[in-house]
């Protein structure tokens, strides 16, 4: 068993779990080093953790997955859970009390599945524990961070430089997504964003067919992924010269993420992090356009759960993980959203920026 | 309340359903005119379906959303499901007795929310009730479908120019992603996959930083999405000349995606479908290599699950359903897993083929 299965078991063991169920694609992932669009990891006390895939998928499962236990599924006789389920039953615990599953992520079929089989059981939300495993980085995931950085610098460029009056959003998308996976990610980390005028206030503004007019503001965010794990990078732009009221406003949000990433270091708490940047919007007084998150960590997706930087958070940051600020931004009707975000590596000494895209200032 | 709510309505009645939920992107789209990644509809007994959106997305969702009853949640003080449970409550149905949900979508916990604000209740699976109304397609939704297919027609251009000794699937995908962008394409419909050599046999193999080689087969399958629908096209080439073994095997699969096509008519049973394909791979004693699936309807997802083109499937097909064929192939270890898929459109005189891109049969 590796380190990382080690400290997923003691923390199963504290939760007095007799087996956990993991279906969530990053988490079995992170788990395995492979997960197909149909698995799933089925970890049982003292016992290897046993994956389980699609038939078909079985030989690419095999070569890459870590784990020596690989269990197959033929759809549509069998469904994944179902067989899952087996062979927990197989292996010595037929009757567990207290399974773990991913409550924001197994679906309602599953979850009666396991009610229905087990109806003596406590199914426990264990999704947090993974979370927090997650959070601290490994060398080697960091390399890939770094090199899934690297391709959305190269990305932001191709992205801004398509910017110009009648030019449509899913162009502009069009040419940081091409730049990225020539450069060899995997996929998008997300939808690009690519927002426009009163578009850049949406929450998720997925590049649309809007073409953009002389004057308004584009926010342009994307991410890379490198052998599953990602980068998060966003930028501010303007169709011609910003108003006054505009380049203020882009200053504002860069201060504010500039005060949150030197308040991001090891030991300090989610909350600090976010009071460092709401300190400088309040000395505008406009922190009411600030809203309860700034920040998510990055890793096998580009938003993470854990840490999370809201207001009055008290989890605490620790070396090696990886946090994207400013996720949110200020949300203002007669400026827009403007944003900045770049992706930061908690090291020893404080927040190493690994996004490397200079932000104009104008 | 338009014809398509006026159809489900009729239908959730005939379950005898108090209220339901949805929360799948695509059903709340295809009610609703509008989704976000965090949106849903509550459908009560005689009243207007109401909308609800995470607050920051409410401007675009007022502007489009179809329905007059646009509701909002705040996060992180109001989870989704929770504010859909409030607005049930306070609107006539405080007690509902059967709640229909998608239980193939929902999350354990939402249902946990649900399960415990309504211990009474008996939750319902509604998903194959929306999918059988989503399977019959408007000349709105025609429209949107055959302009997707035609992006998927150029993209598929680009991509097999892109085929090439020692080129990346990853950089196949780009060109082919680039073209659909360009054109307008709101996403892919799908990631993309591009498969060389062994990874032809995988089920879902999205692009990957392999090489091609001399003498390989390469699958490549993509759509479009246009307003929200989807196309679905692939086609399989080879690295320098096919031997004559791959050369027989592909135009094996293309007459059975013709036999199949050539039985694709109103009234059908998709089983008749499959057992058209299935004699064609019967007549060289093949048809073990052919999975019990081999193709799915086309909407608002590339693989909808109404119709299934699946063995002894009695589900009669209808006028202006679209149907991908096929979109699983025959898996043989020796030759790989060669694949011709197109987006079929159900006339009343037959299928028509909406993809018009030629199968180079070499």
């Amino acid at each position: 068993m590796t380190q990382v299965h080690i400290n997923l078991q003691q923390e199963l063991d504290a939760l007095e779990l007799d087996a956990a169920f993991l279906l969530k694609p990053q988490n079995v992932f992170y788990l395995a080093g492979y997960a197909s669009v149909c698995s799933g990891l089925i970890l049982a006390r003292d016992q290897e953790p046993a994956f389980c895939t699609l038939w078909l998928d079985a030989p690419e499962a095999k070569r890459v997955c870590r784990l020596s236990r690989v269990n197959t599924y033929v759809f549509p006789q069998q469904s994944l859970v179902g067989r899952m389920i087996g062979l927990l039953r197989k292996t010595g615990v037929p009757e567990p009390r207290r399974i773990g599953v991913e409550k924001d992520f197994m679906v309602a079929r599953q979850y009666e599945m396991l009610t229905s089989e087990f109806p003596q059981a406590e199914l426990v939300h264990i999704t947090p524990v993974v979370d927090r495993l997650r959070a601290v980085k490994t060398p080697e995931e960091l390399g890939y961070i770094r090199e899934a950085a690297e391709i959305a610098d190269q990305a932001m460029n191709a992205a801004l430089a398509a910017v110009a009056p009648g030019v449509s959003e899913l162009e502009v998308a069009a040419e940081a997504e091409y730049v990225m996976r020539k450069a060899g990610s995997l996929r998008p980390a997300f939808g690009t964003f690519v927002a426009s005028g009163e578009r850049t206030l949406l929450a998720h503004p997925h590049a649309s067919p809007r073409r953009m007019q002389p004057g308004e503001a584009v926010v342009i965010d994307l991410g890379a992924v490198v052998a599953g794990y990602s980068s998060d990078l966003c930028r501010t732009t303007f169709v011609g010269a910003p108003s006054p009221a505009q380049r203020d406003r882009l200053r504002l949000v860069f201060q504010a993420q500039e005060a949150a990433a030197e308040a991001l270091r090891p030991g300090a708490r989610a909350g600090e992090v976010y009071e460092a940047a709401r300190q400088v919007f309040a000395s505008q007084n406009l922190q009411n356009l600030l809203p309860a998150d700034l920040g998510y960590g990055v890793g096998l997706r580009q938003s993470e759960f854990h840490p999370v930087i809201e207001q009055n958070s008290t989890t605490e940051l620790r070396e090696n993980m990886v946090v994207a600020l400013m996720q949110t931004t200020a949300y203002d009707r007669k400026i827009g959203g403007l944003r900045v975000e770049d992706t930061f590596w908690i090291s020893q000494k404080g927040s190493v920026r690994l996004t490397k895209h200079r932000q104009d200032l104008y």
